[in-house]
């Protein structure tokens, strides 16, 4: 099965969801709908949605409310793309202007708060207690991670286990929220959902490692953003903890000094990257992505084979052989 | 009864909402503690809190969950806090450095957004399913208020009706939810909800009303702001549309003309000043208020007079008598 299989597979849930967003955005406050339009039009991968529906499928049972929900995960998700975006003052967002470039950081924040607020609204009115639960959880570790990034950009001191600690936060808590309400509407039993958590969990890591490593080695246009954003950022990911871990103190020093420039110069960037491939940072990086892909689909072992789990593999292989 | 003494027969609840709002906003995150710290230490006026707890004990029931659930309408109107201050490129806030001033707006976005989570986390624990309906339906009316407000900034031809709609949003909303909750968990029927309900959303329309004249005539060092802030910001309040509606076509193209200009200079907002009492704008605005809080004190008539109902008729005098 290729990834192409698996969207073809759920397409027609997918258009549901699609359905579900367009409508929830439509206000009657103009900007509302036409923000949230082009973030939601922007062309994600929709992995969340995917996610939630696959494993709800996988699980068997009815599945009440995956289209309203797995439209709430996605709001979540892109709500937190346009803080993010305002944030890092990011002026493109998979290849086209981003909402602050073209509506300014004043709309972007607001129009973030109200899918957060339309999320809310949405999972009180089509979850139970327990998706409920699952989703606040999440969105507070999101927030909580977010915040701990922040506290860390530019640190050269930061460890591997505090960047697992904000890619847990900012990415992988709200992929296993999917993969865990996912489960509960799908009727699985308590044992079940933890294991479908988990899955989520590891497939999240993955994710962020993944695109974390694309920033330093994606050709231009892949991605749809330019290499090298996290490191002007000041955000230090996995390959450059990595070689900063195995580095002399003199390179410490010399990452430190390009990091805290308030200009970066051209071949800043390539001397970093080649720091990092003197310690094979990236390889480092795509072998933990690999490991906790391994450990999300050993997570599945219980489940009977079908074409909803060949699609919870492929998912998770997608995650580590994508290109963009 | 005077506001201290509404204020001294709720001290020992107002400390148990306040030992809530200090645990819930401690994180291993210590940037988190440290911001919400200061904006939730920054001598808020507890309005909304009071209201949910003195309508609670109005109406005698158990009000359980009265003190988290106080705690997370006041969180929620501190995360906009966060969120406008960023937005108006506020410097101060109550008379002290806005935490965008401190620690700048990226930390104020995601601390915001933690609040905003936090509250949906503790809502979620604390109150039934109508109390977090109630907050969903608000948060999202809340957010829809600020985008509306935003696509009104200096638009000369904005009216009442607009005007209206945009502080229903960003305050009347939040304390009529406060005072249905209270409602709520008090133990009251429909019919009574409905009614404190609609106290709350009088109250809050006339609270804004009051905030955005004082904006005009308050002296420097009250209302902990400066004077003729929201002109500033291009926001246009009522007591000017009263005066635009008024005016002439030459007055209303040099409102527009001073509005639109980058710089703004000494002589323009006593211009604007003198254009807005010429039409008499302030005392239409109080009275617009004014009619707001007999209207919101007549919907509790069907109380039997207690401490509780007098501190409600208190509260909702305060909000006109005020002068910060």
């Amino acid at each position: 099965m290729k990834m192409t299989d698996v969207i073809n597979l759920y397409q027609q849930e997918l258009q549901e969801v699609e359905r579900w967003m367009t409508e929830s955005i439509s206000s009657e406050v103009r900007l509302i709908s036409e923000v949230g339009g082009h973030i939601i039009g922007g062309g994600g991968k929709r992995i969340r949605p995917l996610l939630l529906l696959s494993v709800a499928s996988a699980c068997g049972g009815k599945g009440d409310g995956r289209y309203p929900l797995a439209a709430v995960v996605e709001f979540i998700h892109t709500a937190s793309l346009l803080h993010d975006d305002v944030i890092d003052n990011a002026q493109t967002r998979r290849g086209r202007r981003s909402a602050n470039n073209i509506w300014g950081n004043q709309a972007s924040i607001l129009v973030g708060d109200y899918l957060y607020a339309r999320s809310f609204d949405l999972m009180t009115k089509y979850g139970n207690e327990r998706v409920i639960r699952c989703l606040a959880q999440a969105t507070t570790a999101m927030a909580e991670g977010e915040v701990f990034q922040l506290t860390k950009v530019g640190d050269v001191d930061i460890t591997e286990e505090d960047y697992l600690r904000i890619i847990e936060g900012k990415t992988a808590v709200l992929i296993a929220a999917a993969c865990e309400i996912g489960a509960i509407i799908g009727g699985a039993d308590d044992d079940q959902v933890r294991l479908f958590s988990h899955y989520g969990h590891t497939v999240g890591m993955a994710f962020q490692i993944v695109d974390d490593a694309l920033d330093y080695i994606a050709e231009v246009g892949q991605l749809g953003k330019s290499i090298g954003k996290d490191l002007d950022e000041g955000k230090i990911t996995l390959p450059l903890i990595h070689a900063l871990s195995l580095g002399t103190p003199g390179e410490k020093e010399r990452v430190k000094a390009i990091l805290h420039r308030s200009e970066r110069y051209e071949g800043d960037f390539l001397w970093i990257k080649d720091f990092i491939d003197h310690y094979d940072g990236i390889g480092y990086a795509m072998k933990r992505a690999r490991d906790f892909v391994h450990e999300g689909k050993k997570s599945l072992s219980f489940l009977p084979s079908s074409e909803d789990v060949w699609a919870l593999y492929t998912l998770a292989d997608y995650i580590i052989t994508r290109e963009k």
